[in-house]
């Protein structure tokens, strides 16, 4: 027997209907890439939203399923494009604008995007982009001067009109229709896409909302660092309309004075975004010492693991919590996030963020597992390792356009994430290692995470990144590249001795190599797949 | 173009299971009918539902969508079936205790329960229902000693053998299936059932948890004082489970002080309730002041109006903070919460008062608008007048069994509620009256609420109750019924005069009835249509 409850779609149109209903005085303010302060309120976005999308199928016949491309930054217009694409019932396609030029010229031949709003600061980007297309997209540029000049035809964000009312409405979707896209690029293969529906993007905005995860209310204006082409910026986009919080967009003002002056400006009390500009804000507070306490209650904390002092930084410096999630493009992304639970209340402030900086507990709607090596579920005990698959209500169950890949990652209902760690019995996941990054020795594992943290906490390392290099006798052992911090020495007979009180002697690298810089990804995780290149090319030497 | 996401359905047991999983050691706490105090783990609850979902299918063949009743008090059995009939696929019907015997047996004739659970100490009401049955259900008693006997044959709840582990899975049920069934009686016509889906309660359970909502977190004990057939206790019993809260059932336990003892010894941090329980939870911590302060942060009050002397109480005497809130059986039933905006915090206590008993704005996925007399949609100007409709994610769209009930009722996919007031420009709902107690007076409106809220601030009235009576001259007229304070008298020129300094002339009730005590719902509500019979059979007698 069917519930006699009405039919009510999730829908990303909805959510902004929500905001111009109940909290259209809201504000958003984008920092612009000129330095221009941008400002207005909900019911402006929605205005605009709407006539954006009515736009998009006068002008280009935009039709359900089209796929339309960003190529931006955190700004106001960019918002516009994500409510508008999907109330015309296409597409909103993020494109990673730290790609390279390569990458992004195949994701956008993959996705078929028919439409490309580009900010204007990144046309020289996108210029070289455009000879390795196999279809040509419309163009359209924002924020560019009037006599703007583009190696290609474009049309200018401004010239749509989009103060004048809009006549229609959105297009009634389903909640199961695909409304926005996002490529995951990893490490390994090809980029693969996801594709988000209506009701996976409703269902996490409102869940990312509740106090055991992002606890985000009326009462918050929110700073959105986590880039928009980064699975959506986590979310930030929908969930702020929904809370009512205010959204302040950076754009391209990324660098630690201009987000600690929005901070304060603005009142900004949560922000999210990746460990390294939370390390680079922690600096330039500490050297630059705010006069009043900032009103930042929060920052969230993703995309790599926390290190403990970055929380301790902020804890004990300048009373700022630090709350540390994960998640992939595959999981929209939230799936776990580390709040304690009222019984850690009484441990120590560095027990406790030993609790902070694990990946956390589930989010409700969401399920994870740890399978063993041997195909079985593993134990919550916090000991043993395994593989953790996770599914739930916004979790990817297939890669667009791209079976061999979907085949090997979604695997009877549940997605294998590759990362491996274990559960502890408070449900915390903890990540040790990417699957193809644990380094087997012996038989023995290693994890080359343990060994960088270790590493980095070495007064002469600024960083560290351990490989696995081929070993005739024991199959494999790790490899140590590290980058010396200016004006120290160290061996790598101080390193052994050094990393020898935490580790098992096998577990300990026996070959160093010293680098000026360690390569990383387009989205600044150590670049593993880049260094194992160079060792096969014989790139990496040792020092004796 | 479809979404890839997983299909992930939200059901009823998969909120227990992340309970389970991710919270098994929170606790629940009940209060027995008989004073002892019973206390288990998320773990236990979770362990013995799925038992009672397997007995139910092995010892009563039930089947998806069988209705199975409770006729029980907030109890942890009660919980168990909460989650066990949903998860043999059937549907969880609690009984009103409240109701007369006779809408009772009307009620379960209408929805044909199968099996019902009762409680030992309800049997002597339940005793009388029996003879009016036009079906012969199952009965089994909880916490019935060994030797109970009863007027019909029962099997003890304790005989089901919950502690043997269970063999089969929960029943896959699909997200619209029905979960869960209440009857709304308001003050006309017949019971009315309201059918909750999975998805309904599961959407309901996650939206209520938000800080903009009753702001529920691992961090939290709750009092679960709204009963459990009282529109699911407000969903209640599902939230604390996603949320990771401690739940305190005080069963039959609803006095004050019983209250207050379980607040301080759990150390409850949240409760709900409606507004008459409120009233004399202050008026005993006011003869009683508690040593400490207590734990309670908030309590949520619903059900009916709340009066600013209720808030203004607990703010000023105690430092806890009253959230009220609006929804209807039709409604899962949160609709509205009362919360204020950052700009109002510059506010006076009293103006800010003024707004938080307002019923406040819109959730999520819940939609308002306010109809005026013509059908055109009024303005959100805190001026114009309308009924409310509502639409929403769990809102229902149809009325169990009853045809021509939910065709008056549900109109156009909008849910007509019959309560008229104003929305103002911050999206304030502000209820000045049901639809049908609205006086109309020579062509003008008088709100019988107004009257009745400015009555009982006289320091002579205890309890008023203001009823239209026809009138040859002006059509209606307002007739006031009040409860006198011992020890006070009052004279309906005093009440006039009183009564001047807020109203215009034509407003004022002219005729006052004193009565020992104003007849009630089962619920505790005003009961209009009671006194409207009265005054029809002449047994009002206005005071000269």
């Amino acid at each position: 027997m069917k519930g006699l409850m009405m039919h009510f779609p999730l829908t990303v149109p909805s959510i902004l209907e929500y905001g111009n209903r109940v909290f259209p005085s809201k504000q958003v303010v984008t920092l612009l890439p000129n330095g221009s302060l941008h400002r207005y309120a909900f019911a402006d976005l929605y205005r605009r939203s709407r006539r954006l999308s009515e736009v998009l199928r006068l002008r280009w016949n935009i039709a359900p399923g089209d796929r339309i491309a960003t190529f931006a930054w955190n700004q106001y217009q960019h918002l516009e494009l994500y409510y508008a694409i999907p109330g015309a019932g296409a597409v909103c396609h993020p494109l990673n604008i730290r790609l390279s030029v390569s990458q992004i010229a195949w994701i956008i031949n993959d996705a078929q995007d028919k439409v490309i709003f580009i900010d204007a600061s990144l046309v020289p980007v996108f210029e070289k982009v455009i000879p390795m297309l196999d279809h040509v997209p419309d163009f359209v540029i924002i924020n560019a001067d009037k006599d703007f000049k583009a190696g290609f035809r474009f049309m200018h964000y401004e010239d749509l009109e989009l103060d004048t009312p809009a006549t229609q409405d959105w297009v009634a979707a389903d909640e199961d229709d695909a409304c926005g896209m996002c490529y995951t690029t990893g490490t390994t293969g090809e980029p693969k896409g996801v594709l988000y529906s209506h009701r996976s993007t409703y269902l996490h905005a409102m869940s990312i909302m509740s106090p055991n995860a992002f606890n985000i209310s009326m009462h918050d204006t929110a700073l959105l660092i986590v880039p928009q082409f980064h699975v959506m910026a986590w979310g930030f986009p929908y969930v702020c309309i929904l809370a009512g919080a205010n959204m302040i967009m950076p754009s391209s003002h990324l660098q630690s004075q201009a987000i600690v002056q929005l901070i304060q400006q603005e009142k900004v009390t949560i922000a999210n975004g990746v460990p390294a500009i939370w390390l680079q804000v922690l600096d330039y507070l500490k050297k630059n010492p705010p006069a009043e306490k900032l009103t930042l209650r929060e920052f969230f904390v993703g995309g790599s693991a926390v290190p403990e002092s970055l929380l301790q930084g902020f804890d004990e410096l300048f009373g700022i919590r630090g709350v540390h999630a994960w998640g992939m493009t595959e999981t929209s992304p939230l799936g776990t996030i580390s709040r304690l639970q009222p019984h850690h209340e009484r441990l120590s402030p560095d027990a406790q963020r030993k609790i902070r900086s694990k990946q956390g507990i589930e989010m409700p709607a969401v399920e994870l597992r740890l399978i063993k090596e041997d195909g079985t579920i593993a134990a919550r005990d916090g000991e043993t390792t395994g593989e953790f698959e996770i599914r739930g209500a916004w979790v990817a169950g297939r890669y667009y356009n791209s079976e061999a890949h979907s085949d090997q990652a979604f695997v009877d209902g549940w997605f294998k994430t590759g990362d491996v760690g274990t559960i502890d019995p408070d449900g915390y996941m903890l990540i040790t290692d990417r699957k193809k990054d644990l380094i087997k020795s012996g038989g023995e594992w290693i994890s080359s995470i343990a060994l960088e943290t270790a590493l980095v906490a070495h007064p002469s390392i600024k960083e560290a990144c351990v490989i696995a290099v081929p070993d005739a006798k024991w199959a494999e052992r790790p490899l140590a590249c590290i980058v010396i911090e200016d004006g120290t020495t160290v061996s790598p007979d101080d390193l052994k001795t050094f990393l020898k009180g935490s580790f098992a002697s096998f577990q300990v690298p026996d070959q160093y190599v010293v680098m000026q810089e360690i390569p990383k990804t387009s989205v600044g995780k150590l670049n593993k797949k880049a260094l194992r290149k160079l060792y096969q090319e014989g790139e990496l030497k040792p020092v004796k």
